[in-house]
């Protein structure tokens, strides 16, 4: 069951992309194409790549096996490989993971699952636009009072107000095209992220993993964050700009203004009269959660050497969240307008 | 099951403390307590306070309409008294509650949670520091070899870096200890936080609930946020302590110095001989991620008016995971001393 | 005199470029570019134009009643108006500003320091490239210990370790350009943003006033700042590559390691054997600063209405030192890899 | 000349207790007293710390040469300690700064100046509280709208708003009154904080060297910045709350609304009819701007070793911005205070 903070605060259908089990079958599923890329390349026996094809077919994890060897190692791919060579049998076991090491299958799962979000996202956001659009289309002339510095200005109109939700969520939309070019790419490196260990066909493996995976090749960037972190970035712009919605709304709700009513506010559990708009706060709040989030991912970026599991682990801890949040502010900004009418 | 993440990163028994159904069950002993303390101050019957009492004793309560009122309401607690009134009955429902208001429930449940936190904190706390004390004991006059700016530069002893690391967490104790007496009050402050509600006995009421719930008496604190806020900065000031420790740890094992040997490091998927100072990284790792979130919720100190909704929920979003974060350090301090040997 | 801080960790450059002599400059050319597009519009009389311009040309600001205006208003645009409507004369000074509000001047003036401080960033960045290149020219081949989770791990390049600091610049300059096409755009709204108080010619002027300065065209964007707020996502991004090269190097020079040689380290005031990498470690201080500021920026993404001067005023507390932030990462990085060699 | 920025979010008078100047004369009375207490407890001769005294009393630095010396070493205690060197003579320069570090005299210098800003910033509490008292005494019977979640709820008292405004200010002068309690001791180490350099007299140099300044006496905390982390988050606190004063103040003040009348707002270029709640924005601003630098500076408890040139040098970039930014908030409160009438 999620929890109640989950429920009002939280997503659905981004935890599930961002699941245990998600990133679990995104981690096979570069075992298998790297497999396959390194068969293509010859850098292990055809019949090798095929056995673990089959054993990650029917792998069934032992999680509490995962749990212990996250535990222990700090990353689960020690424990995922020592199961997965227990399926595949002594004779190919050795070809798996073959010259890669366990940043290499992390990274580029969280990509993948990167990749899922952002489809999500990108449908919100288009949906977001459609529903603003119909709300310009029907109330956009009405007559709106402008505010600056919080007090009244001149008149305006709803379609300005409108406006100013709409424009920015167009140019997120656009950033989220160029970061699928830019961060939606393999990570390949091997154990200290030169393709040494790939015996010299560590860039045509890379070749082949990327087309498998349908990812943009790349060389390793596991010590180099600012794709990563750019991301997040644009992850609180978006929830930047519907935490402005949020606080115009409920600006333009306030009893004494009245420009916007909301059909299903909160109740509260002492004042019968009240309408609360809780949909609109939340997003305010999600807006105030994310930017600290974004300045804390920041500090990933200084990433120690070629490998530093702190900086790695607070990536791990902020950036999850932060799909949530923003996914969430989609999700809640969509309802929020719903419930809205003018005048 | 929890997540491979939670279970690097996190902590099991401080969730526990801070559960939905702790959560509930501590709102459930407001909202008796409250009751009875209504009754000694006549303000409502003492057979609706027996009724309140008897149907919170045998409540079970319906956990998709409470997520349902979370959604709708923002706050749990309207559809929560609408299940308790129903299970009451018609006689004495209207005196469950009775001149309250939801925050009052939601802050005192949450001073309750805080209580068994600070508690666990204190126990780790002490444990961790009986653990210094003990390698002082045996290894505290070794020589070592100090580094200032990331340079050599003369010779001390073991004690002396231990004490860079227990000197703070004395500090910590005793600050957690002055936290008890100002922030676990009740909070009661009915609707708009000046017990009008309370029809001129407000203050004998907050005086008896909080006897009967073993909490300081206070005005109503609405509005004001700042020990809720001292409290973050106070868990991240534990967790970065640790941290330091941490990054000291990380240091002193790094191959080429070895003043610290690791019994249990992590291992590697790609290169078999090395041992990774995993609960070393981690303690760096957390106390970056409770530093952000400390200045997050120092945000949520612009509280709007009489009661903010977005200023409230961002406190919902930062200070439980600050809880979880500061007792995750403790218990990984405590298993990293227990692996680490010198010289 | 600059401060001692601001010697260390300053940059006198960027500082001359945002101080207040040049935003006025840029205000003034605003205000002489906004008078010739208006009359070129029909707006405003080509004599009042004129007017306008030889009066600004020849315009001594009184810094004193500026300061009295800025405490006053929050914007000193209302007082810099006073002092040039006198000096343009009665017969011309309502055709200044016309139909323009403060905010417009103010953003233009800001994104005509941006598009100095860009073309500086970019000049460094370039330089450092080059440096970069030319290290790896000479040093590029010689084997390096690779070190990950802070163990070494195998054997790689000095020439691997210098494409982790210099493939993140290489896209910090392509985000740089882009932020040229996005960011650098007037700002021209009126009152309240909807160009009503142009007469209908608001486009016109627009679009002349953008050509006169050299910027591109752009709708209103008094209360969406995404732009802004990527801007310094931006800034953070490039302080914080070059942090992890100050912390690279500072973990290689370390004492027992000697990976790295500082020709010019810092001495201290106790140990004359030390040589300090203070400049390596100045890089991780200002990375993080500017990762915290990058966070607190984001929290002006909730902007009130058509314009919140709390919003606002935040982003004038936060960029600028980013600039400054990022700029000074530049200078430090450059002087660090001119005292640096290695083995 | 102040800047137009510092003139409206910053203050002169912190500004003033921050400035090179008075932390120069602080170091100096460090080494003065330094210099007495060695020879108090034998460790120095008596005519080499009168020679010393003398030399300071008289001593005037050039600060160009300390400029480049804190560019070259990251602190400026080499440089100061090299011309107060020349101006003590051959004879007893030894003498000077006798087993001490760099971090000694600039903590100690630190905790002097903070013993300043605390003075300053309680004597703007208590005014503050003074005001606010003889507003309740003026207006607080007074009904005014409570407004729970944006939405008018009950009427309550313009006392009971002004309350949440003056009992955190109360809290915060006692958390100041324990600051001083527990920050204002000096910093004694030596090289490696173990006072190993004061042959065997380092404790009693202490005590000796606490006593002359007036400060407490504290086993040296090169490393341990837990005290100083505490304080910004106190610093945050203090301009958060008021900060939430700033936002309440400026809803009360919306046109719509005018609970609150401002005499003296900000003007608009544009608009006439205006009167601008600047100094309630200015308000949650600087409240905003100083939570996330009390989220920047938490990140500086990672501090790595016995000496960390990152943190500290973080700790400078943050701590005096946050204690200039809470005076200018109690200054700007003042004044709104008195600018403001209900009704």
């Amino acid at each position: 069951m999620t929890t109640l903070l989950d429920a009002l605060t939280g997503d659905n259908a981004i935890a599930a992309l961002l699941s245990d089990q998600a990133q679990l079958s995104h981690m096979l599923a570069f075992e298998a194409a790297l497999a396959q890329a390194e068969a293509q390349a010859g850098l292990i026996a055809p019949e090798a790549a095929r056995a673990i094809e089959a054993a990650i077919a029917r792998f069934t994890p032992d999680w509490n096996d995962l749990v212990a060897g996250m535990i222990q190692d700090g990353v689960v791919i020690p424990a995922l490989m020592r199961q997965l060579r227990g399926a595949i049998g002594p004779q190919h076991a050795a070809a798996l993971h073959f010259g890669a090491t366990s940043q290499d299958a992390i990274d580029t799962a969280l990509v993948l699952q990167i990749a899922d979000v952002i489809t999500l996202l990108e449908q919100r956001l288009n949906a977001l636009q459609l529903r603003l659009a119909a709300v310009a289309a029907q109330d956009g002339a009405r007559p709106a009072m402008a505010h600056t510095r919080m007090q009244q200005a001149l008149t305006t109109t709803i379609g300005d107000k409108l406006a100013n939700w709409s424009e920015p969520l167009g140019r997120h939309l656009n950033a989220l095209a160029r970061t699928r070019r830019e961060l939606l790419v393999i990570q390949l490196g091997g154990p200290v992220g030169d393709r040494a260990s790939f015996d010299g066909k560590g860039d045509l493996v890379a070749k082949y993993l990327a087309q498998r995976l349908d990812l943009g090749v790349a060389p390793s960037w596991h010590a180099m964050r600012d794709p990563i972190v750019a991301f997040g970035s644009l992850l609180s712009l978006i929830s930047g700009t519907l935490g402005k919605m949020g606080m115009d709304i409920a600006l333009m709700a306030q009893t004494e203004i009245g420009e916007v009513r909301l059909t299903a506010g909160g109740q509260s559990s002492a004042m019968a009269h009240k309408s609360n708009p809780v949909k609109a706060e939340l997003l305010v709040a999600l807006a105030r959660y994310n930017a600290g989030l974004a300045g804390t991912l920041q500090q990933a970026m200084v990433h120690e050497n070629e490998r530093s599991g702190a900086a790695w682990t607070l990536e791990w801890l902020t950036l999850p969240k932060m799909m949530t949040t923003s996914g969430a502010s989609l999700r809640i900004a969509d309802e929020l307008l719903a419930q809205i009418s003018f005048g």
